[in-house]
């Protein structure tokens, strides 16, 4: 895709105009030209990478079936059993909900998600068959990542391992997990089972770890032995890693500092009500590091939005980041952040790279990503996308 | 101010006619008649009692006046000491900065507020004047409550105190205070001083706490001390109260439940960043209890927004409160619950109290409080305010 993108201001720096051609970004610079090429006028706005939501969960959301009334309390098992009986009594429709949520995503400048997947022995590959389904609908507009994700527990639901891996030959990209100990009692049997699939596969994990202290540390531990032993530096990933904001500094430390030597990605939602990781600490050890918004409107929580930059300003309030340069870094998790973890390192605005970007309102960077403006544009490999807020594409 | 409310639903209930007069709720109920009142339609939409703004900074917002670059860091002092530089160098009016404020939370369905404004050597009562300013314009609109805040610490600043001493006598409805250890480093002396003050003009105190652990333990106790020597029971209240949130239980119940002796009001920003008195745990005990979004776009924070359900999500967030009952119960602490706090016991739909009220777009109270749309109407003792989210009366 070629186009003349005009009067931006790149990271809010002086305007420019960017070329794009076949996708990628050609040229950066003021006062352009590429006759023949269509134009769309930037009106002054700021041009950042495009939005990655790194955690979320395309198979939940209810967006569009009417108020889901929720009065189950706040234990995770509770929630995940209310969860799966609820899909049947609502007759969530896993394609048609995940393309509402995902064109949300690409409305609020999104390019790149990461979506965890159900697999259980109820719901079976239902839920993965849907959200493949929205990633042909949507390719070319947003680039889909999925972890096939025994959210209902693994070793304590025989079968589950078996849907797994059928999962990842159907075209799941990861391998997930979930509180080895909390949720499956069996952290040595969880742990086993998840990195030998993902090891056969040539495939990475994704593996939420909502465990706190302690607990979460020694399964740190236990997945810091197997990526070692089976060689995965580089190819995993914890969401939430909860235990990594424990009050004890220098065992979280040292956990950090053993997680960036195996070149482990973290993923936070930045959740208000428990400890996390910190992100200013986080990014010193040199782990990568990105952000989501977790499921939207789904059975688990009525607070969160399809939007990069109402999560970003949840991260921001949860690790006290204030100041504008604080901003911008918060801003940058949101986006080369997650991507990173995505494995793609060259989500920047430099000549050769894709041209997946959105814009932005605000004088500054910081006042942008305070204002959580509708986007004005996005644009993925040189397409637009998505205007005012809005993807070009209907939802279903 | 007579007006008959048409086709609202009280509460999310059954639809129904309110019929107001005098300023007051005369009578709720369907297909009401009153030949001459004015009429609005309600179409269909929620009828809550108006939301209540107990703890902010009405002096504080640098709204309109272009982004404010924050290279500030986090500690309470360099904050405090920033912003009373900044004022001088941004020219910050607070009559106009108020009003906007002000406007901004009427639009969003306030009415009443509780403002502390900064009393301190530098600016002297400019601040005060500014807010009494706003409260006369205002009046009618809204009810402003303010505290005369030693921002800039009182013990460590000679003069503070006889400052305060005008400010209750032009007009301060409460005697503000500040970390009696963490920022005035004498905590006998700043309390005796406060309570000194507040006893001899016959008002009441809210102070400011963010002492954590057992340092704010400590202050909360020998506030405790001068409450029943003063016999000053319900007429204090404390904000943030961080201290509150630690995670020694039993110590922390064994305060509240003092607290709830002396009639101690709580008000809650549900700082994501800190530990926070839990809603559940402090209502549970019987303490009355609201929130507030504290300051709005100052030189402290730029993600905080004037808007009492944008307020209710951050402290939903952080309290972990996710169940359409406990919706519900957040969006009272931010309407009945402020507004005992601010001794408005009458503040509910209900035949003869005053008509201060807002409706919200949503199928039910919950949904309402979680989408956050733009209030449909807002009504101050029979007045229309606001309309979709926007006062009537123009900001400067």
């Amino acid at each position: 895709m070629d186009l003349l993108l005009r009067d931006v201001r790149p990271m809010g720096a002086a305007p420019a105009d960017i070329l794009i051609r076949g996708g990628r970004i050609a040229e950066i610079g003021p006062g352009l030209d590429a006759p023949g090429v269509t134009v769309e006028e930037g009106a002054g706005a700021i041009a950042v990478p495009g939005l990655v939501e790194a955690h979320t969960h395309l198979d939940k959301t209810v967006m569009g079936m009417g108020w889901y009334e929720n009065a189950v309390g706040t234990a995770l098992r509770d929630m995940i059993d209310n969860e799966r009986a609820a899909r049947h009594r609502l007759g969530l429709d896993p394609h048609r909900q995940s393309m509402r949520h995902a064109l949300a995503l690409i409305g609020a400048g999104t390019t790149h998600i990461r979506s965890h997947v159900d697999i259980d022995t109820d719901h079976c590959l239902a839920m993965l068959r849907g959200v493949l389904a929205t990633r042909e609908a949507l390719a070319g507009q947003v680039e889909i990542e999925i972890v096939a994700f025994p959210q209902s527990g693994l070793m304590i639901r025989p079968g589950t391992l078996e849907l797994l891996d059928v999962a990842l030959s159907e075209g799941a990209d990861l391998v997930g997990g979930l509180d080895p100990c909390g949720i499956d009692r069996d952290p040595k049997g969880h742990l086993d089972a998840i990195f030998a699939l993902a090891d056969r596969h040539g495939k990475g994990i994704d593996i939420h770890l909502h465990e706190p202290g302690e607990l979460g540390a020694f399964s740190v531990e236990l997945m810091l032995e197997r990526i070692r032993a089976l060689d995965m530096k580089g190819k995993v990933a914890i969401s939430h890693a909860f235990c990594l904001g424990m009050p004890d500094w220098p065992r979280a430390g040292a956990l950090i500092a053993a997680l960036a030597e195996q070149d482990v990605a973290i993923l936070t939602t930045g959740a208000p009500s428990r400890e996390v990781p910190q992100v200013t600490r986080i990014q010193a050890a040199g782990l990568r590091m990105g952000a989501g918004c977790d499921g939207v409107r789904d059975t688990w929580n009525p607070w969160n939005r399809p939007d990069m930059l109402d999560r970003a300003r949840i991260v921001a309030l949860r690790n006290n980041l204030r100041a504008d340069a604080d901003l911008e870094r918060v801003l940058a998790l949101c986006s080369t952040g997650g991507a990173a973890v995505m494995g793609r390192a060259d989500h920047r605005l430099a000549p050769g790279c894709p041209a997946d970007l959105t814009l932005l309102t605000g004088s500054t960077l910081a006042e942008a990503v305070a204002e959580a403006a509708p986007r004005p544009l996005t644009i993925k490999a040189g397409r637009v996308t998505a205007r005012h807020g809005l993807a070009l594409t209907e939802a279903p």
